[in-house]
C-alpha cells in the first residue's frame, strides 16, 4: 500500500505499472467555448489530456505546474472515459458532471472534450457565490419520499339543515377524501378556518405533516389555502445549516425535490464572539442566551427573504425546515441555555429535539411550519456531523472511511456500514485565520496558496479576488507552513532557520519570520510575514486533528492505512491543497485518490434528510448509532497530540512521501 | 297527573291524599344557636316543623307567609328524617347538609333540628360571595381519576464517563422509574430542563399530562420542578366558567379533588355589549376579536390571581384548567372569529376544541398547563350545557327530565339515559334587566321579590343588600308580573287595568305603568315603574322559552306531563321563585317537587370534568348525543311561540293551577 502511494507520485514510473488497459490511439474533440471552434487530435491510451491539448495546439493556464493543485486547468469531458488520478479540486457534482483537470486526466477512450471560458475558471476557483446545480436524489417522489402532503379538498358547505361547525367539516373532508383520520390544529389555525374555508368557496388545499415512520400517529395541520392548488404548484421548504461563522439555506421546491435557490450569510451571532466557547460564555450573561437567539433567527430570516425573492415566493410559504448545525448552535437557536457543554463533563441539554413549529421558534415563515432541528451526539459532536455523515454516506461504506469536518474544530467519524467512532479535537481556530498575526478567513484578499522556489526562496502566491493580498487564510497557511518546510526554512519543530540566505527570512517582534509580501504589493501596505508564534499556533492546530485521527484508530484497533475513504466536509476542505495538508502532517499519508473533498456536507445532509423520511430516520441512527469518545477523558491523546506536534510528525514512518521529498530536496 | 298537582297546591287535602306513612307522636329538639339554648317538642307524623316552632314557642321569621317562596325559615335537620314539600329555596347541597324549610317540611321522625342565627341566613339569602362548600365526588382518587401525575424522579448526575444529554437523562428516569415511554416537551420547557436538574441537585418532580381513554397516546410534560415534592402538596388547577356577564373560576387542589377558592367577576367584556349578539358584531369590526379576547383573558387571569392568593400559591402553580361557557364565550376565548354564528346558516368554527396550552391561549398561570376548553353542540347550545347536563346528570336519568339555563337565551335539554334534545330559544337580556325600563342585574339594591295585595293593591318587596331599591332584577321582574296578573291589575294579554282604584296604576310615558317604589322610598328618589313596554318585552322573552319547551317535547312526541324533573342551571335559576314563574308560563306548570335548582351548573360541570377523565369522556359522549333542533327552521316554534305570548298561556288547560288560582281572586 505504502509502496504504491509512493509509485503514484514517482511519475513514469506511475504510468508503467498503473496502466494495463488496452493501448491504443484515441481520438478527441476539443469544443472552444470562447472562440467557438472545435479542434480534433489524437493520442494513445494513458496519455493525459494535457499533452493532446498541446498536440492541438491550445494553451491552458496551469499555474501549479501541472500537479493537480490549482485546479484552474479543468475542462468538462462531455463524451469517452478519462481515468482522474486527482480529483481534489473537484466535488462529487464536478466529476458526476465530467469535469476533469487536464493535467490529471488519462485519456482511455475517444473523447468530446468542452473547454470553457477561462474567465468562468477563475471565478468558479474564487467565489462560492455561484451555486453549483445541486442534483435531487433519484429516487425521490413527493408523495413517497415525503411527510408533508398537499391535499385538495372540496367541502360540503353548512346550511340550516347541517350546521356542523367548520373545523368538524374539515376532519370529515379529511377523513372521506384523503383517509386521514386523526389530524391536530394548532389555535392559531383554528382561528383562521372559517374565513380561508368561506374565501375558498369550500374549496381549499391542505398541507398536513404526517409521520411516516410510525403509523399510529396524528396528523399535524401546518396550513390551509383558500382553493385547490394545482398539482405542480411549488411547496417551499428549505434546508438549513447553522455554522459558527456561516449560515447557509437551499430553498427546496418539495414537489420536484429541486434546490431553487441557495444562500448564505455570516451568522450575525459573530458580533458577540467568533467561537462557540466564546458564544456560551456571552450567552451565560445577562439576556445573552436572547441576543445570541435573537441573532441567528434575524440571520436565518434575512437569508429565507433573499431566497423566496429569487423564487419570487413570500417566506410565509416555507412549511417547514430542516436544521443541521453543532450543538452549540442548536442550542442558541432554540433558546435553550448552552452553558453546560463548556463546563466538564460537557453536557448538552438536549441532543435530539422534538419537532417543533416556527412559531415556537421564532422563524418569520409559515407559523405553524415544521422545524426539524437534525440529532447530534454529544456537546462537539452535533448535528453538522451526523448531517455529514448523511450526505457523505459514511455510514453505508462497506470498507473504513474517515469523514472529517474541520472548523474552529475538528470533527471526525471513523467508521462503516457496522460502525462508527467519532470525536472533536479542540484545534481552535488558526485554520480561520484567527490567532495567526496576519491570519483573515477565506474572503476577498486572502492569500489562498503559495509556492517557495527552492533556491531563491521567492514565494508565488495566489490571492482570493482581483485585488491585492491582505492577509493569509487556512489553505494559504497550510501551503506556507508545507513550503516552509520543504524548502528547509523550518526544520520538523517548526523553528526558523535564519541562515538562509535570502531577505525573506528574518528575525521579527515574534521571532523568526518569513515574509510572504511585501508591503508595496499588499493592500495595507505592510509586509505580510508569518511568524514562529503563527507556526506554534497551527502546530497544535494540525497536531490536535492528526491525534484525532490516531485515537480514533486505536480506539477500534484499525490502522490509519486501512481507512480506504477519507471525505473532507466543510469549506476548509473545499480549498486545501492535499499534498500539502499531509507535508504538514494535518491529513494522513494516503493516496490522493482517496480523498474526496464534499463542500458543505451539513446542508446537504440537512437538505436529503428534508428530502426523505427514510433519509431522516437514516440520520437518527447514525447519530444512535456513533459511539463518542471524549478526548479530554482519554490519556492517549495527549500522546497523540505531542508526537503530532513535529512536521510532519515524530514517527516519521507515518508519512512515507512527505519523507521521501525531504530527502528529494 | 294534572290532578295530583293541582292537590299539591290544596293545602289540607293534600296530606290526606299524600300522606301514607305511619302515624305516630314524635319528639322533636331544637338547638338554637343564638342563645345556645335547646327546646323539645312534640308532634304528630305528617305536620309541619313550623307547627313544632310554634308549639315550642320560638318565633322565626316568615315574610312570605309560609309558601317557602322566600326561604327565610331555614333550619337545619341533624338527625331524623324530614319530606320536604318544595326546595325551591335549596341547592342539592343543602339537602344533604340537611336544610328544610319549617313551612315547606314535614315531620316523619324524631328530630334534632338546628337553628342558626337569623343574620346568617339573612347574608346567605342575599349574597353569592359566601362560597358554599363543594362535595368532591365519593369515587375520586387523584391516582385513579387524573390524567395528571406528579411523578418525583431520581436521576443519576453526568459524568466524564456518562455524557448523555439532559433531556435524554430526564426520558430514561421517566421510562424506568414511572414507565413513561413516549413524553412530548414544549421548547419553552427544553430551555428550562438543564437549570431546573441542577437547581434540585438531580431530583426533581415531573408533572406530565398522560392521556387515559387512548393507551398509545403521547404523555405531555406540563412542568418540572426542583427536587421531589411531598405526596400531599396540593397541585393547583382551576375550574372555569365564562358567562356572558359573569366569569366563575373555582380552583381545585387535584391531590385532594377539593374546591379550595371561588372567585368570580363580571366578565370584561361587558364594556363591549351586554348580550352575546352585540360581541359577535363587536368582534367583527377592527381587532374587536382580539380586544375581546384580551378581555376575556384578563378577567380571567384576574380571578386566578384572586383565588390563588386565598390559598397562598402562586398562579404559576395551576397546571390545567378546564372551561365551560357558551360558543361565543369559548370562541372569543380562543380568538376564534365568531361571526359566522351569529349569521344563517348559524355556523360555529369549532364546538370540540383540541386540547390546547396556556401559552398558547394566553393565560398567566404555568406556561405548559392543559387547558381544555369542554365540547358544544351548536352555535347557541355550546359548552355551557353540555357541563350542566354533565353536573345535572340528565343524560343518566331513566325517567324523562329537562334541563334549563336562563341567561340572555334561554337553552333546554330535554331527555334521559337514552337520548337527549337540544335546543336554545333566544329571549332575549330581558330577564338579566335589559329592555326593561327599570331593570338592572341582580346586584344590591334590586328589588328581587313582591308581594301584592289584592285588595289595597299595595306592593311589598325586598332588596337585596341593606340599601334602598335601585331597579328590578328577573326574579323582582317575574314575581310583579304574577302578582300584577294575580291581581287583575294586568289582564292575560298583558294590558295594564287602568281602572283600579289605586294611584299606583296610571298611564306614563311608555302606557299604562305600575309603581313598585315611590320616589321617596328610592336610591335616586324616583318612582320604581313597570311599564306596557316592559311587560311585552317579558312576555316575548318568557313566550320564546315557553315555546322551545313545546317545540322539543313535540319534536320527541312526549308530553311535558312526562317531564318528571326539571332541572334549573345558571345564577336565574337561583332566585327565582317557581310559584310565580309558573304563574306567568314561564316555566310549565308541574308539582314544585318536580323542579330542583342546581346553581351554577357549568362551572360545576367543568370541575367534574377537571376532577375525572372519565367524566370528561362522559361531557364528550353528552355533546356527541345531542340532538340539535335549530329554531329558527322549524315552522312549529313560532305557532308555539304565539301561543305562549299570554299570561300564563292561550292554552289555559296547560296551566291548571295558575287557573284555580285566578279563578280564587
Amino acid at each position: 500500500m505504502r509502496e504504491e502511494s509512493t509509485l503514484v507520485h514517482s511519475e513514469g514510473e506511475y504510468f508503467v505499472i498503473q496502466s494495463d488497459s488496452h493501448m491504443a490511439e484515441h481520438k478527441i474533440n476539443f469544443h472552444i467555448e470562447e472562440s467557438n471552434t472545435t479542434i480534433a487530435t489524437s493520442v494513445q491510451t494513458g496519455a493525459l489530456i494535457a499533452e493532446a491539448t498541446r498536440k492541438a495546439g491550445i494553451e491552458l493556464e496551469q499555474p501549479c505546474g501541472g500537479q493537480g493543485r490549482c485546479g484552474r486547468c479543468i475542462v468538462q469531458v462531455k463524451e469517452g472515459n478519462v481515468r482522474r488520478r486527482s480529483t481534489l479540486r473537484l466535488s462529487a457534482e464536478d466529476i458526476l458532471d465530467g469535469y476533469a483537470l487536464i493535467c490529471q486526466s488519462v485519456v482511455e477512450s475517444n473523447l468530446e472534450v468542452f473547454i470553457p471560458v477561462q474567465q468562468k475558471i477563475a471565478r468558479r476557483m474564487t467565489s462560492d457565490r455561484t451555486a453549483a446545480e445541486v442534483r435531487v436524489p433519484e429516487d425521490y417522489s413527493f408523495p413517497r419520499s415525503q411527510t408533508i402532503q398537499r391535499i385538495g379538498l372540496s367541502i360540503s358547505p353548512p346550511s340550516i339543515d347541517d350546521q356542523t361547525d367548520d373545523w368538524s367539516r374539515l376532519q370529515t373532508a379529511l377523513r372521506i377524501q384523503a383517509n386521514i383520520s386523526e389530524v391536530n390544529c394548532p389555535v392559531t389555525l383554528l382561528r383562521r378556518i372559517g374565513t380561508i374555508l368561506r374565501q375558498g368557496e369550500w374549496n381549499v388545499s391542505a398541507i398536513l405533516d404526517i409521520p411516516r415512520d410510525d403509523v399510529g400517529k396524528t396528523a399535524r395541520l401546518i396550513d390551509l389555502l383558500p382553493g385547490i392548488k394545482p398539482e405542480e404548484d411549488p411547496l417551499w421548504t428549505a434546508a438549513i445549516d447553522i455554522g459558527t461563522t456561516t449560515v447557509s439555506l437551499w430553498l427546496v421546491d418539495l414537489i420536484t425535490g429541486k434546490v431553487k435557490a441557495q444562500t448564505a450569510e455570516y451568522n450575525a451571532q459573530i458580533a458577540r464572539g467568533e467561537d462557540v466557547v466564546s458564544r456560551i460564555i456571552f450567552a451565560g450573561k445577562n439576556e445573552g442566551g436572547e441576543d445570541l437567539h435573537n441573532l441567528v433567527i434575524g440571520t436565518i430570516n434575512g437569508l429565507v427573504d433573499v431566497a423566496c425573492k429569487r423564487v419570487n415566493a413570500s417566506p410565509k410559504e416555507i412549511i417547514k425546515v430542516t436544521i443541521a448545525g453543532n450543538s452549540t448552535m442548536i442550542h442558541l437557536l432554540l433558546g435553550v441555555p448552552p452553558e453546560s457543554i463548556r463546563l466538564a463533563p460537557f453536557i448538552t441539554a438536549i441532543n435530539n429535539p422534538p419537532l417543533m413549529t416556527a412559531r415556537e421558534v421564532g422563524l418569520n415563515i409559515c407559523a405553524e411550519a415544521t422545524v426539524d432541528c437534525l440529532p447530534g451526539v454529544a456537546s462537539y459532536v452535533g448535528a453538522d456531523i451526523t448531517a455529514g455523515v448523511l450526505s457523505s454516506s459514511l455510514d453505508k461504506f462497506d470498507d473504513i472511511a474517515l469523514f472529517l469536518d474541520v472548523g474552529t474544530n475538528g470533527e471526525m467519524v471513523l467508521g462503516n456500514r457496522d460502525w462508527l467512532v467519532t470525536c472533536a479535537c479542540s484545534a481552535g481556530p488558526a485554520f480561520e485565520g484567527a490567532g495567526v498575526f496576519h491570519g483573515m478567513r477565506a474572503t476577498e484578499g486572502a492569500i489562498e496558496e503559495v509556492w517557495i522556489n527552492g533556491e531563491t526562496y521567492e514565494p508565488t502566491y495566489r490571492v482570493i479576488g482581483k485585488g491585492k493580498p491582505k492577509g493569509l487564510c487556512g489553505s494559504g497557511l497550510i501551503s506556507i507552513l508545507a513550503e516552509l518546510l520543504l524548502t528547509g526554512i523550518l526544520d520538523k519543530a517548526g523553528n526558523v532557520n535564519l541562515t538562509r540566505n535570502t531577505n525573506r527570512v528574518r528575525e521579527g517582534e515574534h521571532g523568526g519570520e518569513y515574509v510572504v509580501a511585501w508591503g508595496a504589493e499588499t493592500e495595507h501596505g505592510n509586509d505580510i510575514v508569518i511568524t514562529r508564534v503563527d507556526v506554534d499556533n497551527l502546530l497544535r492546530a494540525k497536531a490536535a486533528i492528526y491525534a484525532g485521527f490516531s485515537v480514533l484508530a486505536d480506539q477500534v484497533g484499525v490502522s490509519l492505512k486501512d481507512v480506504t475513504k477519507m471525505l473532507i466536509g466543510g469549506s476548509f476542505g473545499k480549498y486545501i491543497n492535499v499534498e500539502k495538508a499531509i507535508q504538514i502532517g494535518l491529513l494522513p499519508d494516503m493516496p490522493w485518490d482517496r480523498f474526496e473533498f464534499l463542500g458543505n456536507t451539513s446542508v446537504r445532509g440537512a437538505y436529503y434528510a428534508l428530502l426523505s423520511w427514510q433519509a431522516r430516520q437514516r440520520v437518527a441512527e447514525i447519530a444512535h448509532r456513533m459511539t463518542y469518545i471524549e478526548l479530554s477523558a482519554d490519556n492517549s491523546f495527549y500522546d497523540s497530540f505531542m508526537s503530532a506536534m513535529f512536521l510532519p510528525h515524530t514517527d516519521m514512518s507515518r508519512f512515507p512521501t512527505v519523507e521521501a521529498n525531504l530527502k528529494k530536496e
